[in-house]
């Protein structure tokens, strides 16, 4: 049986959605489980895709005035109790310092020496020690508003823990804002969830649901949690990036006060907002297919890779003079603002090296073989489309359209993904079709498998409750521009004025 | 008195140069010591000049075949014991976990709790558990060379802290890369020394002494460590950048083997290197002057900031039109490969607003009122210059010129701080005269007090360390290319071949 009739993962999304996803990360090489528990190794392929998130994500938050700069890593454990439910939320989970040297015991083996005072914890988020220097910075209502982001990592003592989602270390940033109002800071929320929305839907080419977390989804001591919430293909939902409404709350904890225009002494209005390196998940379970990886052209570690193609060593160098030419004119091209990302690969390993590429993800693959010289042309694959369909195209037509191709392959993802969670979101009114929905491999009802339900919720936590324990259902957001409408709890019956987003999620 | 008359930071560098330092940080607002013991804070407009420092390394380690990737923040204790030399090195000042959640006590405290069964410690460099990594990734001679970086923040507790230039955490980059022979090993360890010799000198306008560590000096683990060594206006030396050449120590620690061309199994050979936000230190004490920071223009982290002056309220429409039109042309101007960073400070804060940025260390002022307007003039002020010395220029002119401005500035710090180390260079033959060197305020002979002595060493670790405990001076570096010359140790009058750098260090 040719690698054409079998899929390269295995298990197929089908067969075993958890396990393909743990062997499409292994077979595009982007990152992989270390052995210090709970954190991950991310790879070159990986980084880069990372890399070039963070860019991107960097020039949209610059451009809105906000300023990157960098807090401890540390935070003492005076600090995090500031905030009586952000201590709660963050305790169970953390890693504490409690020392600061290893000495050699009687046996020769090292442990942990010179005790300190205060134990600190490796942070969890930053809320805590940014709040402290804003305290500080901050005195008047001509310091506002203050906008700071930092690119860091940090660190949630994850018992399960599953590469790119849910890491014990993961890399982020958190932006931290303070205003003289609270409309200001609101507005602020808003402004960076749709930063985030905008990296998911265009860059991503990830459809985002955005909404209000209920009270007890939201973040540990917000007043309001946004979110932007993807389906994944196997009809979870994703939670992708959060921005945060933290009204007066860590300015009180922490002190942050100015003095206003009208000379009074007020406590500023703070929002927090973050995407991790779990946007690689997610980008993954969204584009994913059973040959591999499929990167979105705007993100993608590299746009092409370059195959020359020898079979007679007398070939070879006008082969790879050909290719090289062609990289150095691709890599002048700028896309989405730098230079195309394009690789060569000379290794003479066969069929295994186009399968490669595949199951990288890389958007185009580019063969360059003595035949298509002769024509001046080159012989492109691109990952959106079944590996065997190539086609043939002018060397000069290919650099004028290259641009133009990596759109259109962005476009078919986007469109692609946001058909799946189409097909995979509907209305549910019936208690017993909901619940229907949301059993697996419901014999009575194989159509209706899983996705995103839009009920009816009264508003009572109670019914929130009762669904996630009998169901494993959350509610994901209360999505933004919902209708009115009058309708009854899907849990309890009682009045409802509209329908909020209920899904399995990760 | 007014401003002119008197320095703007005081103390002044030569009143006392170590407070001159902790001041001319303050005033510049780049950065600040944190609540958390040796931790810094650092502010906007100091890590906007690691942001562009960091891209410009990043580019250039990229172009030598260098890839990104990402490793865990935390070591297990069982790692760091594999190299006998590196752990020695490091155990005396690690951060050590042991916990990984907090519960509330009988009194209500919080307090460590879920123990770890293996401590970990947070980095303090990667080799150990960057070489697990390795030694799963390579199999054979054709996996190599592999060359990794990554951008990191580590931890070293510190007893005595300075800003930027020794803090318990700092942020820094480390490369790792492993080679089929020694040779090419050694080859890289110096091909990264030249990349952060380029970086000193052609875009922090540092010049430095490159060259290799004593024994005493080197890396715990490492067969050699080069060097980048620079001169600070206080005479001192401060180690810039090291590339080590580990050997094979490394790869048998952490069992990094792979089948070469010959079908034999043979250990790699690996290096490391790394340089750190300590550039910043280097580059304040090296180019700040009396009246605050001088940031050179290939790094700095803005290139000129517009202040519009406005005197009547008529007059601002018309003068901040024409500031913001100035601010778009120059944005769209490339310098060292990225768009100009300008501000526009329209602030009514009087003469304060230019002292500020002075303090600051921007290279360019540049004044706009509407007499300068209606001679479509601008007033400039270089950061290199006397603050009172300001020229007009024809607008147009200063858009095309700003470029060369900026390079002419760029040479001219160079310039400046590489007459300051050969000033205060000199051969030194004579025990007495060395002592006499390196000893504070010497009245005897006040021209000759302290820096680079270029003197003879036997090669014998026991005058190394008569010369540390008698003058708190050590080798910094046994320079490149230097010349055979038969002469007397400094310290016991035996033969020597040539001459080392001594000098007092941060």
């Amino acid at each position: 049986m040719g690698k054409e009739e079998k899929s390269v993962i295995e298990p197929t999304r089908e067969e075993n959605y958890p396990e393909w996803y743990q062997e499409v990360i292994k077979a595009s090489d982007m990152a992989e489980l270390s052995p210090v528990r709970g954190c991950m190794v991310i790879k070159p392929w990986g980084y880069a895709l990372w890399e070039n998130i963070s860019r991107i994500l960097d020039d949209m938050f610059k451009a809105t005035g906000v300023k990157n700069a960098y807090f401890p890593l540390f935070i003492p454990i005076s600090f995090l109790e500031k905030e009586a439910e952000h201590v709660e939320g963050f305790a169970k989970e953390c890693a504490v310092v409690t020392h600061h040297k290893l000495e050699q015991d009687a046996n020769g083996h090292l442990v942990p020496a010179g005790k300190l005072a205060e134990p600190l914890i490796v942070r969890p988020t930053s809320e805590t020690i940014i709040g402290d220097s804003f305290a500080k910075w901050i005195k008047s209502y001509r310091d506002l508003p203050m906008l700071i982001n930092q690119w860091a990592n940090v660190v949630r003592w994850e018992m399960r823990t599953r590469i790119f989602l849910r890491t014990s270390e993961f890399l982020w940033q958190e932006g931290h804002t303070v205003h003289a109002t609270r409309e200001e800071a609101l507005d602020r929320t808003r402004m960076m969830l749709a930063v985030y929305r905008k990296m998911a839907e265009e860059y991503l080419a990830v459809p985002v649901i955005t909404g209000e977390k209920t009270d007890s989804e939201k973040f540990p001591g917000a007043e309001t949690t946004t979110c932007i919430e993807a389906m994944m293909q196997d009809c979870k939902a994703l939670q992708a990036g959060t921005s945060h409404f933290l009204g007066q709350n860590f300015a009180k904890a922490s002190g942050i006060k100015f003095q206003s225009e009208k000379e009074t002494e007020e406590y500023g209005w703070t929002t927090s907002w973050g995407v991790s390196t779990r946007l690689i998940g997610g980008l993954i379970m969204t584009h994913g297919d059973d040959n591999g990886v499929v990167l979105p052209p705007r993100v993608a570690s590299a746009h092409a890779v370059l195959l020359p193609i020898i079979r007679k060593e007398a070939d070879r160098q006008m082969v790879m003079d050909y290719t090289r030419d062609l990289a150095a004119r691709l890599r002048e091209i700028r896309y989405v603002g730098y230079p195309l990302r394009v690789e060569i690969d000379d290794r003479d390993i066969g069929g295994a090296r186009n399968w490669e590429w595949i199951k990288k993800g890389i958007p185009l693959r580019v063969e360059i073989g003595p035949k298509d010289i002769a024509s001046d042309s080159v012989f492109v694959g691109r990952r959106d489309k079944d590996p065997r369909d190539k086609s043939a195209i002018k060397k000069d037509a290919f650099v004028h359209q290259i641009t133009g191709i990596l759109d259109d392959m962005q476009t078919a993802l986007f469109q692609k993904a946001l058909a799946f969670r189409r097909k995979h979101t509907r209305p549910i009114d019936d208690k017993t079709l909901f619940d229907a929905f949301f059993t697996p491999e419901n014999p009575d009802r194989p159509e209706i498998h899983g996705g995103f339900a839009l009920s009816h919720w009264c508003g009572d936590g109670a019914c929130e409750r009762q669904i996630k324990d009998r169901l494993n259902v959350t509610i994901r957001c209360i999505p933004d521009g919902r209708e009115n409408e009058d309708g009854r709890c899907i849990e309890c019956g009682k009045p409802s004025h509209g329908r909020v987003v209920f899904a399995k999620a990760y």
